[in-house]
């Protein structure tokens, strides 16, 4: 099954960009994801074919008309029905691997790249779209947000990785940063490899990471390890899990 | 003054990608920013110009030698010794707009993209290097990321917006997200744009669009809201955000 991307852009010349090298660049060779892109600026309709006009109530910068998006929409929606329309925006839900794991699951994905100060509000009350955001920082525009997100899912789809790297125990997939890596020269400037990873001993070695793994988040992420701590706590069954999943 | 851009990859071809268009693309071409490339393989140092290894202690994947990496980190430290470096790793510290602005302020970044598993962890004893994570998923690779970080520093660059979108009131500068936007038409599909904005009351539209950005923070982002309202609480002088800043 071919996993759909279809991109709403005014710079569809962005696409695949990056993604048209290594992983993803291989896997779309092979036809495990498509890459179609919709020009936002075909559904204009006036003669200057105008995309956007002046913030209500004033402000600088500019905001994508409601009407010409929701055109685009519209047009990728009929194109395919069955995928999640994520607007790339600031102001939207925060990605997760959870969440890119939900999505690479599914047939695809339509993503809408916004540019200036960004969509006029009425679209996400009048339009099944969903504002996503990468982080809490500000881009030139959703593209670049938007090759984020499909580097994420691609590498998730089926054939991409081999199947020894499965991604089962990197970052957050347990909701904690992974352990740290190492591999030779076993003494490098000094510094060697920890004596636990050469023992040979599964068990300890497993031990180890994972106490490495709690202890980094906990240093580095205590949003993330309350977040986690808080979860386990509440449902030793792994009742709470399930049914964040459910949502 | 250019703002110089370093980035150490495997996949130099990826650069500048969707840079090279656009906003950033314009400033690229008026030399405000630059964009250079180092090929981490080059810093191999066996006949087969290997970069990677298996992890120590066993488990999925290759781990980029520390060697390797540290010879490509020397090099691109020695032709430009003022910038940061960062490595993209979602062990990383998370990408705020508020690094974003102190980067560009500067004289350029070095970013160094991990592929595979990550980098061996005594990289980050032995360098000056910094784990930067721009969100909580995981990517094929970091030059992805470094994309989305360079798009986020060269749209703050001086002459690259106009002087009239500063973005002093978009997301995060005050912590918060920011307020709703709405443009023409005043009605669209029996959606009109909220009063307030059409009523030309500069003070009310301000009190409104701050009334907006408070309540979507708290609503969608209670994560952001307690940090603002933590911060705010417990430094009515405003103390506690010029510390911050001084980190």
């Amino acid at each position: 099954m071919t996993f759909a991307a279809q991109i709403l852009t005014l710079y569809p010349e962005m696409f695949p960009g990056p993604l048209g090298q290594s992983l993803a660049g291989r896997a779309l060779s092979e036809g495990r994801w498509s890459c179609d892109t919709v020009q936002i600026r075909d559904f204009a309709t006036d003669k200057h074919r105008s995309v956007d006009d002046t913030p209500a109530g004033g402000g600088a910068g500019m905001v994508l008309k409601p009407d010409v998006v929701a055109a685009a929409v519209d047009h990728a929606l009929a194109r395919q029905p069955d995928a999640p329309i994520l607007a790339m925006t600031p102001r939207g839900r925060p990605l997760t691997q959870e969440r890119v794991r939900a999505l690479a699951a599914g047939p695809g994905v339509t993503i809408l790249c916004g540019r200036f100060e960004g969509f006029d509000e009425r679209l996400f009350e009048a339009r099944p779209v969903e504002p996503v955001s990468i982080g809490d920082y500000v881009l030139s525009g959703g593209e670049t947000a938007a090759i984020v997100l499909l580097d994420a899912c691609i590498r998730l789809l089926p054939g991409v990785m081999g199947a020894a790297s499965s991604g089962d125990e990197e970052s957050f997939e347990s909701g904690l940063l992974e352990y740290p890596h190492y591999t030779r020269p076993v003494e490098w400037e000094g510094r060697t490899i920890p004596e636990v990873l050469r023992s040979g001993d599964h068990a300890k070695i497993a031990a180890w990471r994972k106490q490495r793994a709690e202890e980094d988040t906990r240093l580095r992420r205590p949003d993330l390890w309350e977040r986690h701590s808080g979860a386990r706590d509440q449902s030793p069954s792994g009742a709470q899990r399930e049914k964040k999943k459910d949502r």
